[in-house]
């Protein structure tokens, strides 16, 4: 992967020394780290499309990046710059123990040698649990062909479209996972569906478990079918019923060639009939940017941060800095998964760990004035994932100012007498980096927001497609019927993200505070007795102690600080987490498929920092939840302490969601975001954003008169021409008539 | 109260009829109230400014909004226009018996009658619970002028300003609230501060307890002083222990005349160096408004509603429909409090209930740019509220199209072979109703959010600069030091809403829905288990079943249902109530004030709707919280059902408030913001932002080639000037170079 300029207006100064450390790989890189290991003989590798699927394959190169500790040394104590590596993934397919084995690749650009990366436990990754390929689907469209011929009588008749020979009428299908009950299994389940616009939303009600464990797809077998609310072991004897009569068969519609519901074409009129074929409110720049974007590295109001792309689970900041002083070491996106419950097979199956389909590669071009705004900075990635060379996609990123509508703080200064002692304000903006991954049918967007007043959020909506399944009244437990032959599943989506405060330093210690009623004798007023809050601070010393289940009340202040430094006025200079988030648990505690995402038990863990826990999933969970290459779980086992200590904050944020009918044709963001705040907490001596020279302070000159005052800003007194002509005024008074 | 087009870029096209009877009285109303009350003999009115405080006054007049009965025969049947009345509030301070009554005037707009309203309950409105007036702050300050002459040498010496004879070097004071311990009582702390910008965080360290019960303020008195952490029996003991040099003085260094720390006078540098001297993203409107205002009748992307502000509690919207249909006949602001711990007495003291400060009165200017894009339309309010005529209020609400940054919904449909089938995304905007109330310190900012797709977002976002109070060692436990003699002192704000939902008619149902795991067997692999979540229901009879009090978990969907009607797919239309908050209790229940605000007992209750029943507070819970007026609690007490009726929804968000160094100079907005979304849950058919003509898809024309796009969209190919020229443009391949 490898964010790079896109075409057009973007910058082209050379990415500054350090940041650089943490660039994704580029193109070059890229070609250079699969030459060499192409050319490495005991590797025996070939490429990756075409051929079958028992061969040696490269299946990923991306940034190894370096320890944490070689890159301190570097930052910030002048040391040598850490060597260049790349992570590759190899599929070894073609032998008589298949197996995935994850190397390190060095040194870039010019690799000479790797060695083996070994999971913390040192277990090796079973082939298994390997994500799918592009040439696995494609074995598997040409077994569903095979086994779908039996069925063209039936799918013709009752959806008028069918799988083989289709042309223009074609179901396709969708895969759940994981695939299978146990670890070693590899048998899908295929949900059937008419290939239209939104095919996502057009199960036919055929669905059909395939096992396509073996190495060789002339052994992959259809186990069972699903249709209409039966099981039945083969397509032969589904066809039989059908011929037979004896089917309860579930006849569609044909879709409308036009006004599709799984479309975004427009229908119907809003009642109001206020104007929507023009456009409406925009982002725009009168005077330019005010971001700094050098390579990848990203400054604003105080904020610096190096970033990259990860092919596995995306966005990852480093190094991210408040006026020089570092804050955290990385922010990153770990996992996000959908767990569902349905009557279906596919649908009681699906657990969604969207690591596992290379979310941080599925990062498609974002639509200018619509994904981002017109004005934002597009960034191309690169990423070499299941593919024979580096692939770029195009504009996968966008930066750009944001104006959040709302001032960053204001007040006006009543004299309570018609007028006023000041007017003060300071205009909102936040700068916005952003990707989204299109994970089949889900679209999340990736956002983190940067606040001039040393505030950080991460957010990430909700939208695309719902993951659907066949209607039948048994699903109504399960969700809300969305159209004839749909019901939109129930399912949680968690997102979990690593957070490595280093909070002016390694050595962090963490307590929570919420507040506590105390009953005092109140010392003004003899006999009488002050009920008041105060604050209960507990400081948390241990991983156990400071790791938050679902289902306990989270305390509200999760304060990371650094016991040595106190601010001006004798604080520990803090950091806050708040969650904004309505997550849950998605199984009991344990329950096989649980254990893989043994990280979704908690609103909030906090561990040690070890350099073998760089992250609490992996690319390989979903395809083997069941005995996880990464147990999060197993980061907290040791219980050690966590005092003083090299900190890292691993958050979970989702929420709940019951599709229902307003999901059609797309689950729309408003109320769909979930995410946390980075705050300061007596960080700094005052709020930093007072270094803005984007305030305005209105003062009377002549009260109790008010008519003249003094505007002081220390921006232009007009913001040029993409806003309404004419400076900034204000009155203030408010006055009897 | 009362908005009207500001002078400027504002509508002028007059109300349309029906949203008219919930319009706030015109100036032109306000004065002929206070002139048929002013003229009749048996009031005995004086005017409220000036004169004695043993006297009879008209305190507010505003909007009497009809009786719901008779305005939904208005609106819905053809029924008469219910008659125009205002709200008249009077404090008989002037009798034997003081007392404040409430009468309705009428009919507008030549009043000719009036008659007393009662409080349900029937009880009479103590003359102690009256709010603040104007006039009794200046009685106060003389009292204070006259009390603080002995502490004239210590004042100055201490902290270089005094309060008598000031001039230039003043002291100034806060009051909190409530004012005493019982009902009946009103005796006020009084918190001396230098007057200087931003004097709220300015304490000297002294307090003082002041009667000011008595309508004859020569019987007014000090009670007691604290300073720096002693009781005080009068300013002569206070005063004698600083001659004797027995007292412990706290001194304060002077005032800098530049950059004090609690001015917005921008101070130091970001180290990023990026601009701030220019102004960053804004937002603009390409092609004009998009939205409708007619009056007080607004409409925006299918919806529409009318609104007033209220002189007590700010903003009320009413009718609100989508494409036509009710959704909720009232939501609106009813109350917003802080509650304070803390070791002065001020501090401890204090329960701030905003109602009871005119927080609907206190709507001043909006500045343009920085409270509201530049392009907003801005409209005035009056408010007779303590004053002698109506008051202008000068852009005290803004309205405007926001640009959300995020799209609406957006997919991007993959081949998976490099290219796609179709990208297709819709812009996101909503439209913003604002309006701000300044309650002394504090600076609220009121949201409405309006999407198009059916989902209504209330927010709001506190600012301005926090109650503080001088600091001693022993208020570390009740908050941060945030200066050299400045404690911020911990508080949890909480703001109270009504929603009365009225979901396609007045007869609804409420539920509750969260998932819950079940245990079965795997219908397709004998043996094995299959745990996965349903949606378990849970039907809400009455009103203590829906009734959700903190400390308890809330089920994560809310329902509001009409069960006579279902959508297209057979489900119950329903909206949904989603809440964004971190409130909690605060007080223990029962405790003292904890009465006067017992809706702050519950995240949500549900009661039936009783049109005696209209508001959850009143501006007399801050005086005399003990006893209130309107006790929440008692909605709830006849645990009604409320199957199939019509119901209200009574949200409470909110969070707590530890302030830090990060606070100062003013409570900054991000992660500040609380309030909750209405969905629509199963109430359409589909999303239907699908009438929007603002979508843009995206199809190729001959794939695999992706030469040749489709771009269908129904809005201009370039939005204008005001963003960077040039047409939409996209590609979506992502290949291999
Ligand atoms: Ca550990
Ligand atoms: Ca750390
Ligand atoms: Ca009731
Ligand atoms: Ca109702
Ligand atoms: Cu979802
Ligand atoms: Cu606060």
């Amino acid at each position: 992967s490898g964010p790079s300029p896109s075409p057009g207006p973007g910058p082209t100064v050379p990415p500054p020394d350090k940041a650089s450390i943490f660039a994704d790989l580029s193109p070059a890189e890229l070609r250079a780290v699969r030459t060499f290991l192409m050319s490495r003989p005991e590797l025996g590798l070939s490429p990756s499309r075409g051929g079958p699927l028992a061969k040696n394959t490269l299946f990923l190169v991306e940034l190894l990046p370096p320890k944490k500790r070689l890159a301190l040394r570097y930052l910030d104590q002048g040391g040598p710059r850490p060597r260049r590596q790349a992570r590759a993934v190899i599929f070894f397919g073609g032998q008589s123990q298949p197996n995935v084995t994850e190397f390190a690749v060095g040194p870039l650009p010019q690799p000479s040698s790797y060695r083996p990366l070994r999971f913390k436990g040192g277990r090796t990754i079973p082939f298994a649990a390997r994500p799918m390929t592009q040439l696995e689907y494609e074995l598997l469209h040409h077994t569903l062909v095979e086994a779908m011929e039996p069925l063209y009588r039936l799918l013709r008749d009752a959806t008028g479209f069918w799988y083989h020979n289709c042309s223009q009428r074609c179901l396709t299908f969708s895969d759940i996972a994981p695939r299978g009950l146990a670890p070693g299994e590899r048998r899908t389940w295929l949900v059937l569906q008419r290939f239209v616009e939104g095919f996502f939303l057009h199960p036919v009600g055929l669905e059909v478990l395939v096992d396509h464990r073996d190495p060789d797809p002339r052994r992959w077998a259809v186990q069972q079918l699903w249709y209409n609310g039966q099981y039945f072991s083969s397509p032969q004897e589904l066809a039989r019923r059908y011929e037979q009569g004896t089917l309860v068969v579930a006849h569609l519609a044909e879709p409308p060639s036009q006004q599709l519901f799984s479309s975004y074409e427009p229908r119907g009129r809003f009642a109001t009939d206020t104007p929507t074929e023009v456009h409406g409110a925009k982002v725009c720049e009168p005077q330019g940017r005010r971001y700094r974007l050098r390579g990848n590295q990203l400054e604003y109001g105080g904020w610096s941060l190096a970033f990259r792309l990860r092919s596995s689970a995306g966005l990852q900041l480093f190094d991210l800095r408040f006026n020089g002083e570092r804050v955290a070491y990385e922010v990153s996106v770990q996992e996000a998964i959908a767990f569902y419950g349905g009557h279906t097979p596919a649908a009681m199956q699906t657990k969604y760990m969207d690591a596992g389909w290379g979310m941080g590669s599925v990062t498609y071009e974002l639509a200018r004035g619509i994904d981002c705004p017109e004005v934002a900075t597009y960034l191309d990635a690169h990423h070499l994932y299941d593919a024979d060379g580096p692939v770029r996609f195009s504009r996968a990123i966008c930066i750009f100012e944001l104006p959040t509508g709302v001032p960053l703080r204001r007040h006006f200064d009543s004299d309570f007498q018609g007028g006023f002692h000041f007017y003060a304000g300071l205009e909102g903006q936040a700068l916005v980096l952003r990707t989204t991954s299109t994970v089949y049918n889900y679209d999340y967007i990736w956002d983190f927001l940067l606040y001039p007043n040393g505030v950080m959020e991460a957010k990430v909506h909700a939208t695309g497609f719902i993951h659907a399944t066949f209607y039948t009244p048994q699903g109504r437990r399960y969700g809300s019927r969305v159209h004839s032959h749909v019901l939109g599943n129930l399912h949680t989506h968690l997102v979990h993200y690593k957070v490595d405060l280093d909070i002016a330093g390694t050595g962090n210690s963490f307590e929570t505070m919420d507040l506590r009623f105390e009953n005092i004798s109140n010392p003004w007023s003899p006999g009488a007795r002050v009920v008041q809050p105060w604050l209960h601070r507990q400081p948390r010393r241990s991983e156990r102690q400071a790791a938050f289940p679902f289902g306990k009340a989270l305390p509200r202040y999760l304060l990371f600080y650094n016991p040595h430094q106190r601010n001006r006025w004798g604080h520990a200079r803090s950091y806050r987490i708040q969650h904004s988030s309505h997550a849950g648990r998605v199984l009991p505690r344990g329950w096989q498929e649980e254990k893989g995402i043994s990280w979704g038990r908690y609103h909030l863990a906090v561990t040690r920092h070890h350099e073998n826990e760089p992250s609490s999933s992996s690319i390989y969970a979903q395809n083997d939840p069941w005995e996880p290459l990464v147990s999060f779980e197993g980061f907290l086992r040791d219980n050690e302490t966590i005092e003083d200590q090299d900190l890292v904050a691993w958050v979970t944020v989702g929420f709940l969601h019951v599709p229902h009918a307003e999901d059609i044709p797309n689950t729309a963001t408003p109320g769909n975001a979930v995410g946390f705040f980075l705050r300061p907490f007596n960080f700094f001596d005052e709020d930093p954003s007072v270094a803005s020279r984007s305030p305005v302070i209105v003062r009377p000159l002549d009260p109790p008169t008010f008519s003249r005052l003094e505007i002081q800003r220390w921006t232009p007194a007009s913001p040029g021409p993409c806003v309404a002509p004419g400076p900034f005024t204000y009155n203030g008074t408010y006055r009897q008539e």
